[in-house]
């Protein structure tokens, strides 16, 4: 395990395609948990593309845009580790339009920044979606915690323990999702984070839980959810940008609580806990929203 | 409505593709239930490609491969009838061989017969599914039920409740099995049976019920998983064929009960049961078995 930061910040990734149409939208829908209420049927526009009133793309989908080419990342010349030690720390996603029914996007990427936390780097890896034009669609940005790559001599970075603290006041709004017991394994499809970590009893083992665990990233995509429910009526146009760090593994079957805090009308802070666990599980966490 | 026999029996339907990767095998066992158990990890294969012990494809993912074709039939030179008043009656599969992890498929389709019900008319379905080189791999014979295109003076036809009648005893087993609310909307995606009539609250009650129904053969996929489990050790190698009637419709989120007689070694008669309206949905089934 070793670094070399000016050959890593120089490494050109090579671009992939994120191609998807109503199919991979409403999949990815089911999987962050949209169209689980029978009664409440304001999400089936997520989940159904026959709908009368307009078929619509939930914005999050946006996150699994990177993994077309994330595994690249243990081919960077300059950057040595084993992927066993890589934990997805904090994600962020901005998205500079809603996202469309059917597209065909190219991913860009590059690693930002490495900071050295002693005990582990965390690697800023950047990936930039366009359209068919060049025009940017989304940014993501995500910190990867390397474990025993630290101690380099490199810059600490900021700490992200300090940014969207929930206010002292109890939450404005609170919201419960039950996951399923395969929501990892619905997730993996729909994401194409195929990492055994999320279905291999024996690999989660290796990894130190006595089960499986659900993606950060489908646990991200049920906050959104809850979010947009109580804030902006649904409508994924209002989305802006997200970012929580991702502070405890969930189980699938587990229940999700986010408790949400109004800060203004375009900023909603929140964390998400384990009921079973009352563990924070998504921390220094907001959604921006468009006015 | 009507219906000139002759010309019906001679229609050739244009034969269609069933393509499939393990992604698509993983998402119709995910949308019959496969994996829910977050203990008991025997269905692991059929939801999880990097199995070590080996990806398994569900056998009735084979009851799938007709939706390709399907509509066709309301095309058919010689049939005329509103698609509203079509019911899928019963359903029989068989499997020449197991089903590969990956396939390319064909199928060919024609009508066999039309009965005469008084009150509609069933139509005999008949898809024969060939691999490449033109190997026969499954069969699939489906009974739909036209309302209001009966007594046209033809043969009534066998009578299908007479078959597969349940013993007079306890069941030699008994399963339990819980859908989930969003499970029509999962299976609609593996199965590409989109009928707007299990996704649509409005469709649902032009249909005359209050939400949205699971599919038949969602229902039918359950049970299969049923009889496997309790009667071949999860091994689809065992499967042969498959027989039911659909009685009466599920709303997704209830409780399958699924009851079980072993006729032998090689025949497992059952009924499937709606545990919350005590309603039998499934009847006059049966599963063979290979040695």
């Amino acid at each position: 395990m070793s670094i070399d930061l000016e050959k890593v910040l120089n490494h050109a990734f090579q671009s992939a395609p994120s191609v998807y149409g109503p199919d991979e939208a409403i999949l990815y829908a089911l999987s962050i948990g949209a169209g689980a209420d029978p009664v409440d049927t304001a999400e089936l526009p997520y989940v159904y593309e026959l709908n009368g009133s307009g078929f619509k793309v939930f914005p999050t989908l946006a996150v699994t845009f990177p993994f077309t080419l994330f595994w690249q990342i243990v081919d960077v010349p300059g950057l040595s580790f084993n992927p066993m030690m890589l934990l997805h720390g904090e994600q962020f996603v901005e998205l500079k339009r809603p996202l469309p029914p059917t597209a065909a996007f190219t991913n860009h990427a590059r690693i930002t920044n490495i900071y050295d936390k002693g005990s582990g780097a965390v690697v800023m890896l950047e990936v930039q979606t366009v359209d068919e034009t060049g025009e940017e669609v989304a940014l993501n940005r995500s910190a990867l915690f390397i474990r025993g790559l630290g101690g380099f001599g490199g810059d600490r970075g900021p700490s992200s323990g300090k940014t969207n603290l929930p206010p002292d006041r109890a939450p404005d709004a609170i919201a419960r999702q039950k996951t399923m017991p395969q929501q990892a394994l619905l997730y993996r499809l729909s994401s194409k984070d195929r990492n055994p970590l999320h279905a291999d009893p024996q690999m989660a083992a290796f990894g130190g839980f006595d089960r499986p665990i659900l993606h950060g990233l489908c646990t991200y995509g049920f906050a959104a959810r809850a979010v947009l429910k109580q804030f902006a009526r649904h409508d994924p146009a209002r989305f802006k940008s997200m970012q929580a760090r991702f502070s405890k593994h969930v189980f699938p079957g587990e229940t999700l609580i986010t408790e949400m805090w109004q800060e203004s009308a375009q900023r909603i802070v929140f964390q998400c806990k384990v009921a079973e666990r009352d563990e924070i599980v998504l921390a220094n966490a907001a959604i921006d929203l468009h006015e």
